[in-house]
């Protein structure tokens, strides 16, 4: 297997969530990272002009914005909120010239146990926002999220799920519509390597790496930094170049108790070491 | 749909923490719930042969015995005192009368990354097991856990893996080997109705219900009573049903901060109101 690729590591902004996205493009540029997913609070925050120029003075490829998604609503007025927000999400995605948009796709509206019934408002609101983002060149990837946080955050929770929404409204596999494979959601599936098989270059929009810890204490913000867990990370790289991704991979830790804790500019020397050792 | 029947609540012991094995065996008598599932360290506690003379005294019946399983094993010693374990498991059950043992089949060996293997290391434990289960007359349940236990109980994590399984080593649907449908670790699964179906009444060996809380605080004990979350349990109770299921529906609740800490005889006069109401 070929070693993992210095040039290819992107820094998601969420693993330094002590610094303004200025500061995070300025370290990455420090450290040599060459790749920024950049969360949209931190955007609002900076302003996007602002950081559309700082991103091209230090020649960073943005290679995702987070996240539009959370489609499901109690009601019409709070589905056609997400839809427009998912739009002025489309918007900051194409100025910023992201390769994708994530979409953490939401849970169960408030009160309903009708699992079902969020997965098809999941389903119309992609495919209502589908058209804005094929204008904008704007790749939408699903990102299916751990099933323990299927109530709460994303109830598209497998691989296989992701690619049937991806088959049902593109069926064409344009381009428009895929998938963004994070390790820390994906690991434990026994269809993973058919799946990502299956989603091939046309649907894979992203590579999230971290780590998965023995015990885990969280269920949202104790991840692990590659290396420290159980997932076995190079496989998981190997199956994705496999299946023809040639993008990115990129650093997504949400970690209360750890990451988030320390200096980023350690961090960033640690997930650049990690990365050339344990993936 | 039927309302939940009475007639078929079982309490699984672990929700009544607090209580011997002796203790639940009265309670259960003492509200009127006709079926129990006995936890393996209790029953050690009590002596099987008591144990089998209070439940036949109170006349309940046993629904499950828990647990064996915990096959993977960092080496052959270990993989090979894992097998005997669940021999001697598999004595205790018949002992019991119990309507199945509960697999809880183990996650990855200590040191390891490779979940595969494990996998393997489960069907191979499995099989080497089946004909004494077989002998014994005593039913063997996969029970798959859910994905946020992969690494350290459970490395089959949904109904068609575990199904998978069934197929493999008990092809003619003898009734030996089959699954345990715990609502808490399969509610999510977009699979679930078809793996239901799939599975069958010559498949279905259990009903374990609780449900999911909104915020879950632990991957582990934080499991809420049955109308407290979001699992829309008559639906599942209704698909296992309809499959054919026409045993018990046990309440498996693992709850460090609410449940264990009360008196439970509080807990099971709830728990019967819930499952008239909410099940």
């Amino acid at each position: 297997m070929k070693p993992a690729d210095p040039a290819r590591l992107s820094l998601n902004t969420i693993t330094t969530k002590k610094w303004t996205l200025a500061q995070a493009i300025e370290g990455c540029a420090r450290h040599g990272i060459r790749g920024i997913t950049v969360w949209r609070d931190r955007l609002q925050e900076m302003g996007v002009s602002a950081a559309v120029q700082s991103i091209k003075a230090h020649g960073l490829a943005v290679t995702g914005l987070c996240r539009g998604g959370m489609f499901p609503a109690p009601d019409a007025v709070g589905r056609k909120a997400a839809i427009d927000d998912n739009l002025r999400a489309i918007e900051e995605a194409q100025a910023l010239g992201a390769s994708c948009l994530i979409l953490v796709v939401g849970g169960l509206p408030a009160g309903s146990k009708d699992i079902a019934g969020a997965r098809e408002q999941v389903r119309d609101g992609i495919a209502a926002i589908l058209p804005h983002a094929k204008a904008a060149k704007v790749p939408l990837a699903i990102e299916p999220l751990h099933p323990m946080q299927a109530a709460d955050r994303a109830c598209i929770n497998t691989l296989g799920q992701a690619l049937d929404v991806c088959d049902l409204l593109d069926p064409g596999k344009t381009g428009a519509l895929g998938v963004a494979v994070d390790v820390y959601h994906v690991w434990w599936d026994p269809q993973l390597e058919a799946q990502i098989a299956r989603a091939g270059k046309a649907r894979l929009l992203a590579h999230h790496i971290c780590d998965w810890l023995v015990p885990t204490k969280d269920l949202a913000f104790d991840r692990g930094m590659m290396g420290d867990g159980i997932i076995d990370l190079p496989r998981i790289r190997a199956l994705v170049e496999g299946a023809g991704y040639a993008g990115y991979s990129e650093v997504e830790i949400f970690s209360e108790p750890d990451w988030w804790q320390r200096d980023p500019d350690q961090v960033l020397r640690i997930m650049k070491e990690r990365y050339a050792t344990c993936c």
